[in-house]
């Protein structure tokens, strides 16, 4: 990983590291972060004569040769001052929650436009709603690309920024095209390491953020950030890791929630965590106490499944969705808690300073 | 399960009742509520002649068939009016901490009462010290009876009531006769049938409070509140509940966390749940987390490894223990907590009111 | 699913059934079997007007209404007739092994030209080879499209059907160009509904094999079903299922064994089991105990990673590829136990008629 | 552990040897294996000046100081040379079959009888029946004493030994007391350290045979192979291990059957491994997969639950246990499979003879 002296390196910087390179039969994928962009080696990075040559030039600050499977999630990358927002917040500075329906209903677009308005009221951050979903039986409603427009004309409305699900290219594409803020990997396709590679190639310009749902088994830590490598080292670091339960699942839950992973995570990356307790539980009436459950573990954000009406909804089963004068109750609650939990934080690390 | 119409019934009621129920083979094991004795009827209680007959006597107000397989444990049994103390406080009214060390030193007495002071300092209910411990290799450490000394000790400098675990007959006995107030059941013992139903019997006088472990395999709740069950049948209904983690652990965890089981539980039962967060990720840097997010589900008490010096414990990984100057942070932020999610759940209920 | 009286609808047939099913806004979908073509209903299948004008026609034998979610793949459906063929081999009337490398190494092509000699040699029926790889970490190599001439030349030189791992389209309309026999769907996108539906498709004409492993997580057998239901219903009824270890793994192998889903597996699908025992434990010492094991439950075929020089393999772990020579020894061990065990069923089957 | 020149020490030089170890504060346990008795050291055996004294006595022929935590179980201590024998037959010379009923119903004796003539007649080795039996309700059947008489005159009509459960202190007296074979640790007890010491005390003279279930969780190897220790090192070296599926179960199943688990306890420890089948599947018609599934992968013997009646069995699911005339169909079928892997490994162990 090459950091540059510059926040950027010009044209002609550019042109001369990629000469250098190109003598090793390797090139370079820009990664561009908030703080400064760095570039990742493609090809063999272990020879040495190209290490040396790369430090002679005077535009470059230094070569970061971490040597973690997960180069540039790791918290030790340079990446670690890189900041992702949600609309105009960074994570990290306030709890963020995106809240909304599971999928949009083509045939009642005024549920999620009603949903949207309430939870921003609510003090939601983004909106979610599926355009496409991925649905265990090929005989279910899969959405359909015009939905899209419905989930525009929520972020018109309300002007938050929005979350939909992709699973193929074509979606991505589309995405890419309306300027969706932000792009879903679920579960199903959390090792679809195609699908990664494409995303982060599509989106290294617009930097559209992207939520990488776990794998829904007992993945490893490290199987989970190379899974989110895949789209960093394609050229866009805006990624959010999101525990969402594991299987098998615990009997009278949907999942085995998971949100205990995440003070194991951030001992390893600096991307913020942001839990999915819609999913882990499974039911609306637990869903409050595991997103508190995760805020108490250290979540930067919470992503809530919520809708006006929640046994009109369409896609997973009814019960899952909380309604927004829950949420409304909750966020509060929820802030209350992170705040305290920083303040403790801060003073468990003043007091274990290693 | 037989109510009587006063708190509890006189030597000629009880004579009058017994020989009812030996007409048809059956007899009865008194269970002392804190609002009054119930009697559990032992032989098969679906004999409808019995039935009539004793629901005929003046002094019974009303006889209870709950179809649970742990109808003394259910939540609608009339046992959930019984309300269980840790020294003065009653479980439910105030966030209860149990914390000290796992296995008393008995080389070194001094660390233990150091830990009980400063729990004590710390807001802790009651002290928890390991005088018998179960330990995987027959070649370790088993802890020896005199430690009870020390245990002893302990309270007697703290006012503060003490826990120990017992493995087998004999400590049951040394514990009664020397007064332990609460005794546990660890994970390995969780399922010994005969053991629990020997502590029973055994503390159907005293009720001395049993803190119950949960199995470490991802068992039911049903299995779970059937273990209590065995103890409440035999005559002491002062039953804690303790979620432990399960296996197989997350990777980086000693287990994989399970304080989520705690609303499944209290929707099915009216006992305490205390989590135990040591046990459940392993790491004292990891446990105030844990600690937090099992409030955050419904936790009642907590049950945390503490000590003065973590590094000199035997027992366990040292590392498991957090220090009493954590704990002194930790208690304020989990009883405000505590606090907000009381409030939350009165308003749920309020808004949900099926 | 309709059911034709021929063996498949002329084109004056098809005309005249797909008016009558475009009045209710459907289509079909052609699914070749062995014996006849069927065909399923896309849209709304629940219309009895369609039905019985459907039903009227003189060249319709019958409509199929199965209430499964994987109608196709339900063992009670017209498709239970349909035999699949390794070669010119049948499942279900020999044991059939896929034998040969995790990945072609394109440096050093002769090991994969000598592997599929040798476990020809052994007796094996097809050969395996990946040509392209998922990998955990985007550093790792991950093939390329080129070795697919070696792969051709193995089934040039062996005349054995050859099978290779697809992971996205690109390779899924390369593989179908090159007329490989056989694709596999590997774990990690086991669930990936886009590229499932895609093969379908791609493959309705060619009528390839699809070897389609489970997910890693202990999923259901629906859910498992589901996902090979994506493909038939999109024109391809040749599918294997095939177990290979789920997570968390039995410490001491890379996976939890679970051949034991095959019988569990029969009793609700007609598709051939074909059993990954290299994946599930990991290490070749091990492998020959578990594709036995494999048999014992009723596997009808085994695919087993074998390498002349497992040292000199790239891509999985060395130790988990056994040599030819173990594959030679260890074929006809398992044929004498599947034909033993086929015995057994019979016997099952006649003193248990239900 | 001291090793005699001798097959064992006589009084004097047992006398001689104590007076040594007492002068370190330790003592001996006597393990009387079928090729020699060895002595376990009790106390801190890391002093030097000890081990050179006892090195020293001229009846002494080494010591042997084995660095895992299950130094007598470990494969490499001298009772890897032990032999274990139901009835007359060792274990590792003939796959050996424990059949039977999983509770003896006290009202209906003549089915266990009827089922113990059977099991004879197909083949089997032994015959289990319960006594006392954990069950999960405390107000179900959990059996009693007086049923030993029943198990007592299956033993005497067919001439085979009984194998029964115990739960605590006085079963295990009331069986040895009664000359019961075998004695079973139930999965409830795996881990219950006092019952195990206890047993191996009890039976330190009487040598029957141990029947250890592993615990249902994913337990680790060693923790498998201590608890065994804890029965070994009191006295008695007759232990038999038994995978009997652990939780969370395979969809269908009662639990996820674990028989994978075999090679890699044998590469650990000498003891022979007696699958249990029944308990893994739970369902009658899987259980001779199950079994044949166990000897692939390198099983000793098989522990099967088997009744003339399974519809009118008490105890577990009826479904469960297979009748006589499969078990007459399975052994044949197991015992072909047995010998086919014996000279199957043989094979192996030439070819890799590291």
């Amino acid at each position: 990983m090459i950091i540059p002296k510059q926040k950027k390196l010009d044209d002609q910087q550019l042109k001369s590291l990629k000469k250098v390179l190109a003598d090793f039969n390797c090139d370079i994928q820009a990664v561009g972060g908030t703080t400064r962009t760095i570039y990742a080696i493609l090809g063999d990075e272990r020879q040495e004569l190209m290490l040396n040559r790369i430090e002679g030039l005077d535009f470059i600050a230094r070569i970061d040769t971490i040597q973690s499977p997960y180069k540039l999630m790791d918290r030790k990358s340079e990446l670690a001052m890189h900041k992702i927002k949600a609309g105009s917040i960074n994570f990290g500075d306030d709890l963020i929650f995106i809240a909304g329906q599971c999928t949009i209903d083509i045939d009642n677009p005024q549920y999620f436009i009603e949903t949207a308005h309430a939870v921003k009221e609510a003090g939601a951050h983004a909106i979610r709603g599926g355009v496409w979903k991925p649905r265990t039986s090929p005989y279910s409603y899969q959405g359909e690309s015009k939905s899209i427009d419905i989930l525009l004309r929520a972020r018109e409305e309300t002007g938050l920024p929005v979350n939909t699900e992709v699973m193929e290219y074509r979606h991505v594409e589309i995405a890419v095209k309306n300027k969706i803020d932000s792009l879903q990997i679920g579960t199903r396709n959390a090792l679809n390491y195609s699908l990664l590679t494409k995303i982060g190639k599509l989106t290294a310009d617009t930097q559209t953020l992207i939520l990488l749902k776990r794998s829904m088994h007992m993945g490893s830590i490290a199987e989970f950030l190379c899974a989110a490598e895949y789209i960093v080292s394609n050229g866009n670091p805006n990624v959010l890791l999101c525990p969402r339960g594991t299987l098998p699942a615990i009997e009278g839950y949907r999942n085995y929630p998971d949100e205990c992973i995440t003070p194991l995570l951030k001992q390893k990356t600096w991307a913020p965590i942001v839990v999915d307790p819609s999913h882990s539980v499974g039911k609306a009436i637990y869903t409050p106490h595991a997103a508190l459950a995760a805020v108490a573990y250290g979540a930067d954000g919470i992503v809530i499944e919520t809708h006006v009406k929640p046994l009109n909804g369409i896609g997973d089963d009814p019960k899952q969705a909380i309604t927004p004068d829950v949420l409304t109750k909750l966020i509060p609650d929820a802030k209350a808690l992170f705040t305290r939990r920083k303040a403790y934080e801060s003073y468990l690390a003043d007091s274990n300073p290693s």
